[in-house]
């Protein structure tokens, strides 16, 4: 069985995420491990942790967050507990999604923009999502290099993407690790992502704004972008918006504001804007912010902020459990074993999907039964 | 738990679909049943079923559709065996997926093209599929009255939604349906949609051409349509293209038309296409229609095509096996009484997301092992 080849992982079913399962690999920070492994003995206890987290120190901070992404259950269960005394600190952030194809200008835009939050008296956390193996060659180590002043500043805190992993084991990392940069104090963070995988998504319900970051000379850098994110953006960047690019910049601008006019409204009572910027030369940056600010002052005052992040509390609880169910099911060795006979006989209509279906099911429930 | 507030059913993960499982309700067409029961001595064999579809006998096919939709477990049997025995003869038509709000037009339209394809020497199924209760109201009777030409027409075989049950039993009933109805040597089906619900994903993962219609004026009918769908859409025919509305309808069709460009392409290489049309005065029916031949040629020679079917035998698969694997879970009594408390203490950030599912799954799989 292809995972890539299945239906239900084309962009238009990029939410149903019939995964196999959580591969339990070990998906915690190789480098980050050995520190910790290496002073075990001085381990800090959940408390230690917890306070330590609350007066904002970094250092117990990254290592609670290496115990979040951590596949060890002794490892898991403090996290476990770090979070639960966390939780009632947590909330207070405004979390913006910030994807694009690479090459857009991701980095340097989340440089800007982060340095304009800083100066304007925040405190940011930059995270990254993305579960493809490509991520594990660094890119956002080499983001980490090409963000100098950010990962610099004392008021910022980038944690590179947990290297390895299912979307689902990411996805729930990531969301633990807001959780604890949150009680450390941080007011803003930044989720990021590729722009190319089933991981916007994932952020876009983590997230309570979601910004795209496109460039000028529609048609060509599409290629990368998948089918259905452009419906998820609260803003569309139009980003290098400088030199002789200024005026491809605000064409492409009012193209896209035409195109989204052409979109249904949204659920949030937001009419997503497009607007240009230059990362490079710093111009609408502070204009992109605004808007983020507006935006957030709308939705606080009609509502839909906290109950959008209500729903997203209660759908990665549902996530969490249907993804359970599937990789126990994927996961069983005897589905795992006749399951590829199946997708042929279903491919090759000699039995129909739904009865292929009920007989893989009737022996995963007389197995686990037993 | 308010099924409807979650957001797993936000159009943005219109895909996810955690259903609080599938509804074991009767979902036969009760006028259908009591004929049937009423001559339920006279049963066909499956045999006689089979000889009968295959002869095209619409007799037979309507009562092997009834029996597809009856939740009685007898009848499912025969059902079952019906469609395996059809399995080897289905495939063989083009599957049109069309969808539009109420008052775009769709019955006229479907009646305009479907006359349009019988009149080419094709013969037409039309079923429908939207698994609300709304439907029930008996909207596609209605559209069957209104279909008048077809409804009248030997080669065309009309068949209402299942009245009732989950978007996944609905979407199983009615790939069900194809299979009889290809074996009955229907070459063009039709599938309908009301372009308000969860269900044009569902339709958009069994037909091989997603056709929306829409009205000029955008921004006004936009209202109704779930923001995702317009990127399903293979085609967009602007209906009402007639009167003092063609100026109008051009002018929606140009917008369309740049916003379309401004999408990622798709993977069957196949640029999706805007046009105008008007039912009433039977105007763009016959290049609405050539169209779709076009697609259906163009895909054929990729690959495309064929790849698509056999995606889609697979992702039914999957589906099927995740949404039962969904109701056993959340039909789990122990489940059903705890699941409101979790909700809440997930949204009052009394305990994480992630924290929450597992111990709802260990509370399901300790009780499931017993």
């Amino acid at each position: 069985m292809q995972h890539d080849d299945h239906i239900e992982n084309h962009d238009d079913f990029k939410n149903l995420v019939v995964n196999k399962g959580v591969e339990q690999v070990q998906t915690v920070n190789s480098a980050a491990a050995k520190r910790f492994l290496a002073k075990k003995r001085k381990l800090p206890t959940v408390d230690q942790f917890f306070e330590g987290i609350r007066e904002g120190d970094i250092t117990l901070l990254s290592q609670a967050v290496t115990l979040v992404e951590s596949a060890r259950p002794d490892h898991q269960k403090i996290a476990q507990q770090i979070i639960e005394k966390c939780l009632p600190f947590a909330g207070n952030s405004l979390r913006l999604g910030i994807t694009g194809v690479p090459g857009a200008g991701k980095s340097t835009t989340i440089e800007a923009l982060g340095m304009h939050v800083i100066n304007k008296g925040g405190k940011l956390a930059v995270l990254a999502i993305d579960p493809s193996s490509e991520r594990s060659k660094g890119s956002i180590l080499g983001d980490k290099t090409r963000m100098e002043e950010l990962s610099a500043h004392p008021k910022a805190y980038i944690r590179p993407s947990p290297s390895a992993g299912s979307l689902g084991g990411v996805a729930r990392k990531t969301r633990e690790t807001i959780i604890l940069c949150e009680a450390a104090g941080f007011d803003t963070i930044f989720i990021e992502t590729v722009g190319v995988g089933q991981s916007e998504t994932a952020v876009h319900s983590m997230v309570d704004f979601f910004l795209l970051i496109m460039l000028a000379g529609a048609g060509d850098e599409l290629q990368g972008i998948k089918r259905g994110i452009m419906e998820m953006a609260d803003a569309i960047a139009i980003n290098k918006a400088d030199g002789n690019n200024v005026r491809r910049a605000s064409m492409a601008k009012a193209e896209y504001t035409s195109a989204l006019h052409l979109f249904p409204p949204t659920k949030s009572g937001w009419t997503p804007i497009v607007k240009t910027c230059s990362a490079l030369e710093n111009t609408g940056i502070a204009e992109l912010w605004d808007m983020v600010l507006e935006y957030a002052d709308k939705t606080n005052k009609n509502g839909y902020f906290a109950q959008r992040r209500s729903e997203q509390s209660k759908y990665w609880m549902l996530e969490s459990i249907n993804e359970a169910l599937q990789s126990s099911f994927y996961h069983n060795s005897e589905i795992k074993k006749a399951i590829n006979t199946f997708e042929q006989k279903v491919t090759d209509n000699e039995v129909s999907s739904f009865a292929a279906a009920q007989e893989l099911l009737n022996m995963y429930f007389n197995k686990i039964n037993k």
